[in-house]
């Protein structure tokens, strides 16, 4: 009788996020069986996600299907992926719980879950100004946008509420959203009304601290907020918001006693952002400690202190990274310490399963790079050997694109990307410009 | 004291589709005051819809922005633009009421609101069986296609319930829809899945009469029907369907005595169609007749008996073609169709304008062509001195190809789809594989 054949490792991830795909792939010649785990059936481009949202790409330009991009793991029978909604995580019996009641166990677990827009604490602002995180979100604001637009020449009494757009947050999110709407409204539609001029539309920003861009070095702001107004953004920093509602944004500008009220119809939430709520799940499995925006503190190593077998990365982890000299830094929230704790993440899971010590968490700081809008743009990139590289304006905005053309997911999508780029540059005409109501009906859900 | 100029003609126009649009593009030099309200914004190309639904297109490749593509007209000061829905018309004081309870008022008034899906009465059937006539069914339908073999991944239990996909209703939408499904199962996920192979997906075609295409002639409609066996669609002519629910498709197959069960998860409704509600209020207000599909009975030229003022055309209109000897003969509900009532609409328009008498609508047939699926189509073209030419298979299909792109709207789209076709025709790929569920947050209404 053959003995049966040993069970290889289980590894369960959950989300493919830039993390969780990057953690997938790294594993593909280590002989374990893998579960990928995620909401949708598509990997997001992120950094692109306001393209969709301000109608300059189509949602299929920043989306690969999961399958697709994986298929060849799959076809080894490495891999399993699977769309579902992780509801829990219980790390005694060492089982992932799916919203059908469904368990997966595992023997290791990276948890790459990402994170969602936080109100601090007043959810009902989120009806009144949507984030943007998800391809639904993106549809939704650009159905608001463009709507924006058509109720302005349908009511021309209340042009001015129709025609005046806050974003609220000035990271590179409220940026890139403020400079686009911008070009939107003096470009785009500016011949295509005939009771309104778009270009009398007024995009507001606004920012609780006292600068844009806050990760990005103080000239670099300055610069930013120049762009930003050339492009048409009234910038308005020091301002923290206190109330929003169908009126619009009623704020605290700093040094002032009466508060500052801004009639817009359509506001734009890029301000806050919190972890995913199975952070909390962890924590009631593991005891493990959260930040105060609800993240996972990891250990140097990136596992969870007393589950070495559980490790987070991502926006959900609340991650230092460990240089070779001086002090561990907080790991910026951008996509590449996503990936690179997804590679982290694979690399000592292979470590644990040879019986080695498992290392601390590095993050590789390339720099930084954030677009506005039109041949607008700053930068700044660690060069080596030569230092510290900071510019701005229409070259940063040239090597934005590239960088971000060359990142996407897939010879296809870049490709059209490319085009798309090209074309929305040359007409100043954006293609995607379709309001799609929801579906009348709901999709039926699964029994 | 100047006298005022007189005011020109007011013509409104309800609905942007193929008639409405080529109305609107047929008065561009006639001195009129035009105004265009349709529900959305973006005129659709409808004939290739169920490339959306099929995840083979993005939404913003058939989709050209109204505003954009009238804009010459715009800027001339001769059309405005609405994104609004028409409640009702009042044929006596020659208004057209808005949802917003705003009343436009006409000298003049086309209507080309179209159609929707018809049940027979059996309305609760829609949310098992899901049709196809604007970009957010196609997206319902995209979500659900792709969705089912997620679940038969998850479910191996209920694997043949979500591998079976119905479609019901062998006219063009329905056979394209079928083919088009066999194909993603047969080759574009073929690959991607661990727990179940996607090949062995059911693609049933109900059709209630005896033969598929049943407006073709019945040689095509044979080759049609080897071609959609071909590519693995099951179908099942003769078939009437009585009920539909969360279980799947029961119908009555002729000749047969014991019901037809088909235990389909996916149901796909493309059988019956019904004008557009308008077509009511006309009658409410004009007494004008409606068929049994609610369509509006117009005059040869296509206005409503005692209302000259009124003209109805497109899908919502029973109207027929006057030709210069024989009888007359209905118009079929295609794109030439509704364009040719267009123009024609315009013209006598015009020549009322001028005082001059109307001219009963024309209808020239260029012939019929629908597309099956990969290399798979079939075509009858009426060629001047050759005569009636009939065929199908690949060279149909590169002619289908074509003659679409070349209807398509915009330079840039065509050049979009051709890319896209070529792409998925190399690679058997459908790049729009996204499903985006319906934002959690509805879009805020006007107040």
């Amino acid at each position: 009788m053959a003995a049966p054949l040993p069970q290889r490792p289980r590894v369960v991830i959950v989300g493919c996020g830039f993390g969780g795909l990057e953690a997938t792939r790294a594993l593909a010649r280590t002989d374990v069986d893998i579960t990928l785990i995620d909401r949708t059936n598509h990997h997001l481009f992120q950094p692109l996600l306001y393209q969709v949202a301000t109608a300059g790409l189509a949602a299929p330009a920043i989306s690969a299907p999961i399958r697709h991009i994986l298929r060849r793991q799959m076809q080894r029978g490495q891999l399993t992926v699977l769309l579902g909604d992780v509801t829990g995580i219980d790390a005694q019996r060492r089982e992932v719980q799916l919203d059908d009641g469904a368990c997966i166990r595992y023997d290791h677990l990276i948890v790459a879950a990402g994170a969602t827009h936080s109100y601090f604490g007043r959810d009902e602002w989120a009806r009144h100004a949507p984030g943007l995180k998800t391809l639904a979100d993106a549809f939704e604001l650009r159905n608001r946008v463009l709507k924006a637009f058509e109720r302005a020449e349908r009511y021309p009494e209340q042009r001015e509420h129709w025609l005046t757009f806050a974003v609220i947050g000035a990271g590179p999110t409220g940026v890139e959203m403020a400079g686009t709407m911008a070009e939107i409204a003096h470009h785009t539609l500016h011949d295509e009304f005939r009771h309104i001029d778009s270009r009398q539309a007024r995009v507001v920003l606004i920012e609780g601290a006292d600068r844009v861009l806050g990760a990005f070095p103080p000239d670099l702001s300055r610069r930013a907020q120049e762009q930003l107004e050339k492009l048409g953004v009234e910038v308005r920093t020091g301002c923290r918001v206190t109330h929003i509602d169908a009126q619009g944004v009623t704020a605290q500008m700093q040094g002032q006693d009466a508060p500052y009220v801004l009639p817009a119809r359509t506001v734009v939430w890029a301000a806050g952002v919190a972890a995913s709520p199975l952070g909390q799940a962890l924590q009631a499995s593991t005891g493990v400690a959260l930040d105060r925006a609800g993240r996972v503190v990891v250990e140097p190593d990136l596992s969870l202190a007393g589950h070495p077998e559980i490790q987070v990365i991502g926006d959900l982890a609340a991650a230092k990274s460990h240089p070779k000299r001086g002090e561990p830094t907080p790991v910026p929230g951008v996509s590449p310490g996503a990936k690179q704790m997804g590679r982290h993440a694979a690399a000592n899971l292979v470590r644990r399963l040879r019986g080695e010590a498992t290392r601390p968490f590095r993050y590789i700081d390339y720099g930084s790079l954030a677009t506005i809008g039109r041949k607008a743009a700053v930068a700044q990139v660690d060069v080596p050997l030569i230092g510290n590289l900071r510019f701005s304006g229409y070259f940063a905005w040239v090597f934005w694109l590239f960088v971000h053309i060359y990142f996407l997911i897939g010879f296809r999508n870049r490709l059209m990307v490319l085009m798309d780029w090209g074309w929305a540059y040359w007409t100043f005409q954006r293609h995607a410009r379709v309001v799609v109501e929801p579906p009348r009906h709901r999709t039926e859900e699964a029994p």
